[in-house]
């Protein structure tokens, strides 16, 4: 069985089959946590379930984020971009977002000012 | 004159030629403002002036944030991902990042719950 998005969601999409790039945020704190990819099903289950679900380009497969870490992210909210190309979900993280153990895939700083 | 990112920049990142999309993301209160695209050129631009310019792929030129509008975004650190093909821009924005005047391109929530 495939989960679909409601026609109202699909609508708002500016392309119905590109992947959508997707930034997840740490709700409680702020911090942007990692980017990756969804399509329309993959959209569709983590409305479902409330879990954060990708599309992955290097397995070209439904990715739960955790499924195999228990790294999950619960969804907090999901937004849609002004022209419906970019997600972004603030979410719960379990333990690390990132593989190497990091909170964030965002650890290397390559350039640093004082606000 | 073509500005370029230094050899150890460039061996950062994992693809050299694909555009690589960049999180903008409010410097002081955390929100996150918009997801543009960045190639080489944008980001040793954006690194040498420190204002935030993207790639724009509509148009298909170098386009610095809010050179027209005004809106333009100062940098204040930059980030890589831990393998390299995606960027998280902590800037100051002036005015609205979003051309429909909102402060965010994130105003439309598709989903919410409490946290």
């Amino acid at each position: 069985m495939t989960i679909e998005l409601s026609p109202d969601l699909q609508a708002m999409l500016k392309d119905k089959t590109e992947l959508i790039p997707a930034i997840a945020q740490d709700a409680a704190t702020g911090e942007v946590l990692m980017l990756a990819y969804m399509n329309q099903e993959s959209l569709a289950i983590t409305i479902e379930s409330g879990r954060a679900t990708y599309w992955s380009r290097s397995r070209d497969e439904l990715w739960e984020k955790g499924a195999t870490s228990g790294h999950t992210q619960k969804v907090i909210s999901i937004a849609l971009d002004c022209d419906g190309d970019a997600l972004l979900l603030r979410v719960e993280q379990i333990g690390a977002a990132c593989h190497t153990g990091d909170h964030t895939c965002f650890h290397r700083e390559i350039e640093s000012h004082k606000l």
